[in-house]
């Protein structure tokens, strides 16, 4: 519990943000204020050094709505009437992707693999190489709904080869898993708000490489998601050209400072890293075991199987930990019982402790004891992955 | 200027709203916590009874995004693939419901009127008796354009005789102008947390009749913004779809508490109506001249010609005003120079005197006299309209 009185979110968002994040919100600025124009300018210029690059190369365009709507502008804008998308899954995002061109009706064709296992590009080369026809493909960075991160630099490479567009869905991982965008070959990245830039939900950004980007005119599916005419609406006179969230963005500005101050992207992931080395360490201590193999799993959020006890049921379990203060989340894996806690957002190792001693605490309450036997399948021991598979990008 | 350092806001939105409503963002709600489902829940409830109205007949669904987003999920999401809407329009917004139509592909048709004339039930009558194909019939409630009110009721009457779906952008009316869904016969209401109900932006609402809205399952052109899909969500288990901008619906929770303690959508009409006179008198008494005819002019926003002065000069005259702590707007009248003043939000008679004096005070710093002789066309006495005339709906 914060000094606020507010619980502490170990979600994939909304986040607990810090106090002086939302202490910013405390004022009306008008959408034509000279102020309010030069902190968008300021966060739009924040965004693209964020991710490794620079303007004019590559511009940040803010969509108002959540990030799916960011999806949905660049899926809606960016694909030609007669494109082709090739989307590469792992997870409900990955597959959300899919449903957006769907609804668009953008021709797309997915590849699956299993929640559990990363996208492969060699996969993605075969296809890429087999149909000349797709003229974009998509890939999540870190699949939210397991935690696993794929290879994004990898795949880049494959569709640079093959000179297709790069549409890289990276809402949960952007500012909390570094990466940069022109090495990995992105052409559109998306992310959100509130995610590991720990800003307030309310928008959401596209980061574009320009050349690619101007070469849309006329493809869009919608008039509020049109991406081009967002970025020409700014670029012209620096404004939205529909009422912008201000207080969000107050937030948001405030959150990149923060974020600046904490020492960059590298301290961040180090924090985040180091909330998720505990939060492994103590569940499995307490008798839980996650989803993913060590080797596959990031440190935005982690998967934990529901233990074979006959006494666990998530619903109280998830309920007594909210009322001591702790939000988790339900799991989005389609095949297991899982549930998810978040290492990202403006907590801190000390919470992740609080946070296990209150685990312990429910367990206790719900008269659980885990044992090896109550463990699902696997049951190898846990070691620190290693860096190198926690960072394809 | 308000003691908390932040300029007044004389514009269409994003508008001042009261300390209250932006305290109430200072905490981080989970997305799925009780006690933000329960708010989420009343909000809705409010809504409906605001419309005075009722579930299960209508139904309120919030949208994120600005006010466009939910026009375009209500064009996108309750018009049939074979459908054919009619847009009434009278200024830029109606000519905005046109582009998202065209943006959507849906076919569309617009019966323009001038800029300082209302829309004409009796022109759409006529249309709509000789063109069955037409399934649906739009109109802006408060053209935030000129600020003139179209006379949504008997509109609606002429719609409902020919048995078409009826959509009015209620954006800058609603909870401002009394307004009954059913009396207007009205099918989609669509208006904005940050107009007339004193919340902050970063999402729109919908007011739907349930009857309408369950015939349209299947006919979204998006995922985003796919009206029925988010009812639906909210309806299975009070969840957005999609994240919602948590801090901006605690903020609207305390606005429309706030209107409620206020007196209901009656007192904020009384009090905008003497925003408006006591800013009219005002103006007029000053030199300038409003671009409605007095009977056509509601009370939401008031565009005022600029005066005919050699030495007026908006962006001047505007910078100086927002120095000292008071921001108008420019204006959106496609044939005539205006510049606008809004008279919603947490605004108050003293608010607006003080801006007089501001617009005094600003004109004697740039030499401007005005006199007879600078004003525009219209030369006659300003009387305060009838009530009548100012409440079409």
């Amino acid at each position: 519990m914060r000094e606020s009185g507010d619980k502490i979110l170990f979600t994939p968002g909304p986040l607990t943000t810090s106090t002086s994040v939302k202490q910013a919100m405390l004022r009306d600025l008008g959408s034509r204020d000279l102020e309010f124009l030069s902190l968008v300018r300021d966060i739009r210029r924040r965004l693209v050094s964020l991710a490794g690059v620079s303007t004019p190369e590559y511009e940040a365009i803010p969509m108002q709505g959540s990030g799916t709507f960011a999806l949905e502008s660049v899926i809606g804008s960016a694909v030609p009437p007669a494109g082709k998308i090739l989307v590469a899954a792992n997870g409900a995002y990955g597959r959300r992707l899919v449903q957006i061109a769907s609804a668009l009706k953008v021709t797309n064709t997915v590849i699956e693999w299993e929640e559990d296992q990363p996208v492969n590009p060699i996969e993605i080369d075969r296809v890429l190489r087999g149909d000349p026809s797709f003229t974009h493909a998509a890939v999540v960075h870190c699949e939210t709904s397991t935690g696993i991160v794929n290879p994004v630099r990898e795949i880049g490479e494959v569709v640079r080869k093959h000179q297709r567009r790069y549409i890289v869905d990276a809402m949960s991982s952007f500012g909390g898993i570094p990466l940069n965008m022109a090495e990995c070959g992105i052409d559109y990245l998306v992310s959100s708000a509130n995610k590991c830039l720990e800003g307030v939900p309310g928008f959401a950004f596209i980061l574009a490489r320009r050349e690619a980007l101007l070469a849309t005119k006329g493809w869009a599916r919608s008039l509020s998601l049109d991406l081009l005419a967002q970025w020409n609406g700014l670029e012209s006179n620096g404004q939205f050209r529909f009422t912008p969230p201000t207080h969000a963005l107050l937030a948001f500005h405030q959150a990149l400072k923060e974020l600046e101050e904490e020492g960059g992207v590298e301290r961040r992931a180090a924090r985040y890293r180091a909330n998720r080395d505990i939060l492994l360490v103590g569940m499995r201590e307490l008798g839980f075991e996650e989803f993913l193999r060590p080797e596959l799993q990031g440190y935005i959020i982690t998967a934990f199987y529901y233990p074979r006890h006959p006494l666990f049921n998530f619903e109280t379990f998830y309920e007594r930990l909210s009322e001591k203060g702790y939000v988790i989340y339900p799991g989005k894996a389609s095949k297991a019982d899982c549930f998810r806690i978040g290492s990202i957002g403006h907590i801190f190792p000390d919470d992740i402790r609080h946070l296990l001693i209150a685990v312990r605490q429910t367990l206790d309450e719900m008269g659980i004891e885990l044992t090896a036997a109550t463990r699902s399948s696997r049951q190898e021991e846990w070691a620190p992955p290693r860096r190198s598979a926690r960072h394809p990008s």
